[in-house]
């Protein structure tokens, strides 16, 4: 049987972690055997990669390197990770994944969608998600939402200009990709999304066991 | 004035560096400012990478992995040195560059020519050689040379297989490029090699002073 592969994508403060763990616990309460994992995805390799990226001696990243990194750590995660789990027929569920990347490097950095797109297949050499859950949050609304948790300073060094970016490029990907990429308005209850999630991911199970 | 960037290829043990160094000297001497490198290309952040591809823990790596992290290598040494010094005009002269993964990742680790040419691209982001040497050596006749430099431990290992089709990846490129990548012979002197080179690089700076 083929495994399922599950991401998570949106802003900061969408609540994307809640939602996948919430997941995760229905799907094992069920008896599914599912792998949980986040970028960059607890291989060795790939954290010696973002050592790299978060080394603040390193301020002289170009954007495409830093983009190049972020692919490379991804395609560690892919080859050892994920790809091994969906041969065993298990569902992975990741919290962000190469959206993100497209997203933030490639709107947020300036590189533009289409290379860091292409960059992004490369990475992951056909292993793309089934289906993709993308937590829309208007800009202003992540910021407050942020602030409440009492999470500010990052934040605070980031523009609404680029939230608003990121907003966008997220839009732009599910208008690309509406087959993958289901959104889901945030700003509902944590119960009201889960209760969302799984009815989409049980008609993916159903059609998993038809085929 | 726009600075001249010339790149020299070939399989180890054609004589690059000999080359390189010749041609440097020879600029050098007619009082042109010129800047030598090599990748990773002494950045702080290419040697951070550098560790990475060359830590013997690292078995797990994926081809993939490997390719993505020696094109974030070159895109900072792009950003950081090159496109820097052809900017103030200077002649940059870099021994091995974005053909060597090309031809060694590629077809060396079967990943194809097309897919790494095209992350290459990307991470070059438009600083191509303006011109490329590719020092031409028969599979064979490279092995006989490094055995006799005593250097023949590592080559042991690698086949004649893997040799030969290094040989015809830089074929190939040598085929799709013409007009950049010129083929020498490597088994002639250096001296006569050295003369061939300095020929093309003076039509250039010709040009160059024209233009």
């Amino acid at each position: 049987m083929k495994g399922l592969f599950i991401t998570l994508e949106g802003p900061d403060g969408s609540g994307k972690t809640t939602q996948a763990e919430a997941l995760v616990a229905y799907l094992r309460k069920k008896g599914l055997q599912v792998v949980m994992t986040r970028e960059p995805g607890g291989t060795v390799i790939s954290e010696q990669i973002r050592n790299i990226l978060l080394d603040k001696k390193n301020q002289m990243m170009d954007n495409m390197t830093e983009a190049l990194l972020y692919a490379a750590s991804r395609a560690q995660h892919v080859a050892e990770v994920i790809q091994p789990a969906l041969k065993e027929g298990k569902i992975v569920i990741c919290d962000r994944f190469l959206d993100s990347s497209i997203v933030y490097q490639g709107i947020g950095r300036g590189l533009g969608l289409e290379m860091v797109q292409k960059i992004n297949e490369f990475a992951v050499r056909g292993c793309m998600p089934d289906i993709t859950f993308l937590l829309k949050l208007p800009p202003r609304a992540g910021l407050e939402r942020k602030y409440d948790q009492g999470d500010g300073d990052r934040l605070e060094n980031e523009s609404i200009y680029f939230h608003e970016q990121v907003y966008r490029g997220y839009q732009l990907l599910e208008e690309q990709e509406p087959e993958r990429i289901k959104g889901i308005d945030a700003r509902k209850t944590p119960e009201e999304i889960h209760l969302e999630i799984v009815r989409c991911v049980e008609n993916k199970l159903k059609g998993r066991e038809k085929s």
